[in-house]
């Protein structure tokens, strides 16, 4: 499992079986799999070879605290993980172990990997967005014309449409999600280079084996990004920003779930959420601890990220080995936002009367202006049908 | 000046007047000259009153050291600004005074005058990544046959294209400039919200001043973004990988000018550039120096910039206000990049020779694959017509 | 297990049990049992329910995977945890069900239990950087008069001392070590406050428990710190001190390494050690690539830790949980370093040859100042005994 | 200036003033006369030689935008600062000249100045840490019986005692301020090495050079650390703790001051101060807006130190040049905090009838126990004498 016991508590269980340690075994034997299966059908190496490896990887068994222990002395899982793999298809087809990782490295199959894992997670991502967006949208249409009291600097500022601050919340989630389906299109791709990023081993097929590869496993096909990773950390940024709308969203509904204010809450009081262990009358916002905690983590894990990316010639010592323990921690963090957005999607507790009692304790009261939350709102339109 | 002395030494000049205080104060001063001049089309304020505070704007006297120190009792420059012009433009037309700053707030003005500074810093950095990308590119079509050797994790890998190194260099660049012009077009946006972002003192012309705003001013046109930042964010982080790729190229040049490898060289040495007050036979890579440096600070500015904007409500309490002086750091990041490239792109030295001698040390000789640097110089067709 | 597969291959075993799901829930179950031990001493509760609890402590059997589901609703693990705890103890002993987890809250169990999983990882570096400093200081005064060519701005300098630049390493790492431990000494403390922080329920014995406790495990005693954090974060920076020396040190040996350069090794090469899945040949630097991976991964790290320390009142809403995150990952490239630091402690190589070859290319030669070298050497001289 | 306008705006001016570009001039050339009195005192040069070098550094014209161009061309601003003082110097001196800088690198000139710089920054802040902790102890025994709601995770907790929330501020500022006054003794230190650290060009009168030389400008003797930096960086670490924890206790005192809740100011409403450019009425809290981005700031500024300390050999490419802007941002910072502990130690206020009232509407009354409180305030004793 990715991450200490008490970050997984913080965590979405999951995007944590995405970056489990048996699913990133998976990814590995999937690379190899699908690497023989398109050298096979470029002609690279025989039919019968990829389809000994397909079975191999899928019938080998792999000991991960031996291949930790080994990986370790290699600063590479992908070393003990091939060899594992190739005595395991040597007993059973000893000519098809010398077509196995033909012209690759282990870069290749890490960083794969790791495009891999993150693959199912990106998808839960768009799929959340999208429903959190409705939810969130149609709340904002709800309470168009509802006032409730802007608040600047932490204090009171003027009389606004409760519907803007929720459509302002789901318009940044939308344009989030755009976002990272562009990113995700150039960003999440196939990992393939050999040594040193020329596919020189593979009889000039290499784009061909590439282009398939990619197809195969719904990876997007680029020239190996192992020195250059770019549009790899673009996508991550753009993932960090999702969880910075989440953390932001939170920030807000725990500010208005305060008990003097009471204008909003994450979801109605729930037996057995939220509960503190020596309070029993409290309910805790849990899922805005949650998104907070990512959204408190995630500048920081960002900045791994682009240090470890300033690498050394045609692969770095040191930088892409730290991204592999980096981009499972953005992931995870993507998770816990997501999971708050899935709360607040389904149980937002939107409290008009309180607005209405606080904005006339600071004396104001009178209709609201909604051409601001209108012009959100058109823009929503789409999650508006 | 934006920066210390110190920093100014790492700095580009141009980049420097763009974010130096006459320049933000004359961005702030552009807002309310083009704010007023905007709602004098759309009727909202006089047309008199409009010139007025055009004329204001272009002779009012502003004393830099009594700005920041009002602004400080206000957590606001706009505040003192606004004040300052406010009583000048009193003194010959009284009336239009109340005609200024109709509607906006200090966040409009602050935000806007920031995106104002930048957007030269990024017109320049297209241009220097578009002669950038053109001078390595064909240095890398001279050198596609070239052998070289290729090294990962620090250590001799195979021989390679050195080509190839230098095509990967122009091909990240040349992504990270379509990214950049991508970012700026939704990100380099107009700020104008008024107190909580609903234009609602402009009797229902709001979305019209802002729309013919954005286009005098030469920024996009977007809804306020005081408290949903991300387009901003992304722009920047966007800026950031421009530096990235130029400190990544540095390290690799910087590798390459060590004695004992001597394959390529930032620039011949020149006298008065790159000498030690110690010993005057040095030739320091400070260009090198200068994008690594810029590069080092990157991923911690980012980190700020990201955990700024985790804000409250309707404007942020110190968040968007510590934006203020990170984003001119980020800039000055990348006008060190930038400096970098245009030397590199005027004078970098290949030394086939060297790459040989090093090669045949290895007791490696042959053919060299093109396929891989053919591929990536395809892509770079534009960049070598 | 802390961290992700590819993580743990970057780490050091101990470390990764010291922060096991099976460590922490036992440093959990240590904080109950040792708070009741010291309540009882305190006559805050009877003898026979600490008893009880020390027995239910040994004895519950915790569900791992249902821990994290249930901590997740509660965003805390030890809501679940005193439940079950709870549970257990009232089938034996129902009176002393009501004596457990007295007076205590969720944040004192957690940052316990995480201080606790902590400690065992400072003796390890204390005792592996006290027998690395050996190592190296040793190989300083071998090489006192060994010379080698300075290096700056990656240009050569001039020629100095080998055992100069060993005897800094050393020196730095003893630094290091010292300031770890009087951290240690301030920031390793029992976390014990209750809801907010008053120990209000244990009778005005609050103090004199929270200092059995603190000597019953091994911490230190202090005032809760729940809400100001310093004393810990304090600690941990200087954990990352370590780190950074080891990753200098790294980068150093690695850029030593290099085939043109040849002056330093961080082994002799060994068998199934520092191979690659596609060049046999090859001998990578792999403890070089985890220190450097590590200390990549740490400035990051560092702000995501300070960054959550700026919470809301007497708890906070996200910080403290996101800490709970953080700092298993601080542990783990602390552990990295150490790895590292063993390695080159073994058996780093120098290379007293390759030296005088490169300087002698260089046109360098004569008599090495040893006054530096010397100074230095005076001072780990605890070191050389 | 150091830092942007907007910056400024955020900023103390005493340390803005200590960091400007005159300072760090005027900074250099004491380095410069301090050494040149030192090797005098050691016979390592002619004390006329000596007196001639005071003379000129005090008389010397530099031209802050010739010198950062020059300094651009050499990555440093040491090599033009020397050239120009040189000059300077033959004119009338011509002797002396060749005793000018003897034996220091740019290095030592940058290092030194910046530490000269930071001194009477940590001098003020030691100053106002002492103030704010005497005031804000004082409002802590004034008010350790008056009940308060104690809040977790922005919900109500328990009733606790006012004084005890801001005991803990107090206990937290006084051992920040502790921490960095040792940190000071240990991190302020002279940087004195020479080329590569060996001081060999002064007759083997280095150590005694530097030792005269560290009395004579106030800074630390020690070894050079032109390349192992952790005590320079464990100092300003330190630093950030400080500013953490303002930012902590603005985040605190800006909760308590939203109209719902307040219960504390960080002052009374004053004339000209915490305006809004568009609502007249409001009274923001500008000071807490200042700590608040002052730590917002800070986790990536500590981000980009500590990774700009991964340097290469005897004297890093990049990263101590990186330093040289990334320290005055930080001083920035602490200048902000600074700024907000003399405006909360002058003239916060706590409004015991709002605590009241809010602790009724929750139902909750009845005596406070102040066991808590008064541990804390017995720690404080040195400050409520």
């Amino acid at each position: 499992m990715a991450a200490s016991l008490a970050a997984r508590a913080l965590g979405r269980a999951s995007f944590q079986e995405a970056f489990a340690a048996r699913a990133f075994i998976h990814a590995m034997l999937e690379f190899e799999a699908a690497l023989a299966a398109a050298q096979a059908a470029e002609s690279v190496i025989p039919e019968a070879h990829a389809k000994a490896i397909r079975t191999a990887c899928d019938s080998v068994a792999i000991d991960e605290a031996a291949l930790v222990a080994e990986g370790r002395r290699n600063a590479s899982l992908a070393v003990p993980l091939v060899k594992r793999l190739r005595e395991h298809l040597a007993r059973s087809s000893p000519d098809a172990a010398k077509s196995l990782h033909l012209g690759a490295t282990s870069q290749d199959v890490l960083d794969t990997a790791t495009a891999l894992c993150l693959k199912p997670c990106l998808e839960e991502a768009d799929r959340t967005l999208e429903a959190t967006v409705r939810a969130i949208a149609r709340h904002a249409h709800e309470h168009r014309a509802t006032p409730m009291l802007g608040r600047t600097l932490l204090q009171p500022a003027l009389p606004m449409s409760a519907g803007l601050k929720l459509a302002r919340w789901a318009a940044a989630l939308a344009a989030d999600r755009e976002r990272l389906a562009e990113g995700e299109a150039a960003g999440l791709a196939l990992q393939l280079g050999g040594p040193i990023g020329t596919l020189q081993s593979m009889q000039g097929k290499g784009p061909a084996v590439r282009h398939r590869m990619a197809l195969a496993l719904g990876l997007a096909d680029a020239p190996e990004w192992q020195s250059h990773r770019n549009a790899w950390i673009d996508l991550l940024d753009r993932a960090a920003l999702v969880a910075l709308t989440a953390g932001k969203i939170a920030r807000d509904v725990a500010l208005l779930s305060q008990a003097e204010v009471g204008e909003m809450r994450e979801a109605p009081p729930r037996e057995g959420v939220g509960g503190s262990s020596a309070m029993p009358h409290k309910h805790n916002p849990v899922a805005c601890a949650q998104a907070l905690a990512a959204a408190v983590r995630l500048p920081g894990l960002l900045a791994a990220l682009h240090a470890a990316a300033l690498g050394e010639h045609e692969r770095a010592l040191g930088g892409w080995q730290a991204e592999l323990a980096i981009v499972p921690e953005i992931a995870a963090c993507l998770g816990s936002a997501l999971d708050f957005l899935d709360t607040i999607g389904a149980s937002l507790v939107v409290d008009a009367g309180r607005m209405a009692q606080n904005l006339a304790r600071h004396g104001e009261r009178g209709a609201i202006d909604t051409q601001a939350v209108d012009e959100i709102l058109a823009g929503l339109a789409p999650y508006l049908g």
